[in-house]
């Protein structure tokens, strides 16, 4: 709408997913300015959004009566009439729902994006959407109803696939039969009866970091996450961008060999084929069954099976084959990160996921390559760190993802 | 300044390089959608900038007495009261001055970047900045003196080497000594009398594409420049994206290989050490010395020294060896892309500079390479182009550059 009223003039414009009205880019700007600076004057709201305070009042108004924020009493005196403090409305709950290859969080999270409340469990992708979502909409309810709330302003989610962003369903994800064109945002939407946004895992974490990571101060910065797979979650200006078509930030898949392993899309030659989780516990397998290394060989006759993490673990206990399988996959690593960081010119990189286990042999690797392969330009005051979020990143990134949406500023 | 003109609040506010009064969004949009779209009336303003007629009616009215906008007549009516069609002024004029290794080209344009007057000339960047400065200037102020323009209200300057944005300075360029921390932007700001701005001759050209090239409808593009080097503009979201440090798409020295010719960087296995008009030329010298190639060995016969241009001309009569040159380029130039294109998920990749007169082999190969690399999701609409600017593309781009700043939303 407009800001004096003209309502008639709204014709044409997109409706607010929550309101159904038409989007106000200054409520959006509103809410998300009380979201990441939290309560402020009604003052300081017209001042930052360069708008008068008439303007201000009336949409507060409207904000007021639509239950998404609240005034809280008056603010201190700076000479003349007091203005008044306005913060988001406390019953304001958002779910997150961060789905991984072998397990889930969900997480409510207040206008904020502080979780106020989180819930894991085990379950398995490759078993299909129905059942995994069931599951996740199934926690979310029994949170909501723990902190007596009964309905979320909106719902993000996060999957270990690739995405179709605008239509909110999976595609073609190689670790989860069955999800491809699964209608995951809809099917959500519809059992928590509020609106739902659907990213993969990667954005969703970038996202996180973004809000409440190492990279809160950041703007511009990289989140890299290694576990079985590869993938990058590019933040430019303080949103994650995703590229014209959705997938950007799939590094994974970046060759880096004309040859070499196969990987889970098909081709050959891939990072993630050989750097991934998956392809780290592959080589570690073949190290154990040549007898080259006794430490893996051991693992895999007590184990049966060898997971990146259990090469993590022989390389933190000495053994050298382990530890060179952590550091050629820093180095390969590197080598793309050294490529990306000449293009973009990030401020920040953080790496997580689940490789990020084995510990600080393969940051120093990665740090060592992309420094000295990068432009020193580009270097001078790049941080290269481990992301410090747990299970919660998942959640509080997906939250900020539809909360960016609903206050319109997505 | 506030819409409701309460400038006391406006302390602490970044100050329009203009007007010298704190900035104000709105003016920058409304200066913004004029330039890119055209005359408007109130009415519409008001609509797409979402604020009050009211406060439109101000804005155009503060703009119309600092000379950046005026009234150009009533709009058709849509009943009721009839809106005023609004328009930059006539005698805005920027200048754009584009600097490249051996020659100059010095533009001027209008408010919305119609080139009005245009002039190349030979100069050569290894004299230094004084005297290419001074030769820019001079022709700056001789197209000025025939459109009857006293004084420009911004001018924009590329220069082919890396530049400190905000500093407006010259960084370590390897192909023009003597300019290394050599103030541009002041002395040129100071020698027209207005606000300047120095960018890399990449961005400025990439910012050209967007404005009047063939990334015109597009905001999410990259724009390759293959010259002596080798260099990338990335634009995100309709503007030139420039990291951090200002050294974004800096791919020329992305390392394609552990070991290669030395780079004019001074490192060993960069793209442009393989890949950059210096390096083709420099590969087709050493073909028509081994006499391996008799059509280069009678051109280098003739000239004494061979150029990529040489090279390409040698490609089109159908000497193998050169069309070969330029394919190995070609390639080389497709694998990085590709590599990027998985990273950023570009709309448009738009090739120029002068190796691209080497006509559609390089292309060929550059699209056949991208295509085969990259996953199908990013490349299944990825149109790669030739760029079809010529000589006016640096002066839109430079003018386009310091128009964002002028209008305060850059």
């Amino acid at each position: 709408m407009t800001e004096d009223g003209q309502d008639a003039q709204d014709e044409g414009r997109p409706r607010h997913p929550l309101t159904g009205r038409a989007e106000s880019t200054i409520q959006a700007r509103l809410l998300t300015r009380l979201r990441d600076d939290g309560p402020l004057s009604r003052t300081q709201l017209a001042d930052s959004l360069e708008v008068s305070r008439t303007t201000i009042a009336v949409e507060v108004g409207r904000l007021g009566e639509l239950g998404l924020v609240h005034e809280v009493g008056p603010a201190a005196s700076r000479g003349g009439r007091r203005s008044t403090i306005v913060d988001l409305h406390p019953d304001l709950v958002f779910v997150g729902i961060s789905i991984g290859a072998t397990g889930m969080t969900v997480g409510l999270t207040d206008g904020r994006l502080a979780v106020r409340a989180q819930r894991s469990c085990a379950s398995d992708v490759r078993e299909g959407p129905e059942g995994v979502l069931e599951c996740a909409v199934a926690l979310a309810r029994e949170l909501l109803a723990e902190i007596g709330v009964e309905r979320p302003v909106g719902a993000g989610i996060g999957v270990p696939g690739p995405v179709d962003f605008d239509r909110g369903i999976s595609v073609s994800p190689p670790i989860m039969p069955g999800w491809d064109g699964y209608p995951v945002r809809d099917v959500v939407s519809r059992a928590l009866g509020c609106p739902a946004l659907l990213d993969n895992d990667v954005n969703v974490l970038a996202a996180g970091e973004l809000h409440a990571g190492v990279a809160r101060s950041s703007r511009d910065f990289l989140f890299v996450k290694i576990g079985t797979g590869i993938g990058c979650g590019l933040v430019v200006d303080g949103r994650v961008y995703r590229g014209v078509d959705g997938c950007a930030g799939d590094i994974g898949h970046i060759r880096v060999e004309e040859t070499g392993p196969t990987c889970a899309c098909g081709n050959a030659g891939c990072l993630e084929a050989f750097a991934g989780g998956a392809a780290v516990a592959r080589d570690a397998t073949t190290a154990a069954r040549s007898g080259r290394s006794p430490g893996l060989a051991t693992l895999l006759a007590e184990r049966g099976v060898l997971t990146a993490a259990d090469v993590g673990q022989a390389a933190t206990h000495g053994d050298a084959v382990a530890l060179e399988l952590v550091r050629e996959s820093g180095r390969r690593v590197g080598q793309v990160l050294a490529s990306l960081v000449s293009f973009v010119n990030p401020g920040l990189i953080v790496i997580g996921g689940g490789l990020t286990g084995v510990g600080h042999s393969l940051l120093a690797e990665i740090r060592s390559v992309t420094y000295r392969r990068s432009l020193p330009l580009a270097t001078g005051n790049l941080p290269i760190v481990l992301s410090e979020l747990g299970d919660e990143g998942g959640v509080i990134g997906a939250a900020r993802l539809i909360s960016s949406s609903v206050y319109a500023a997505g």
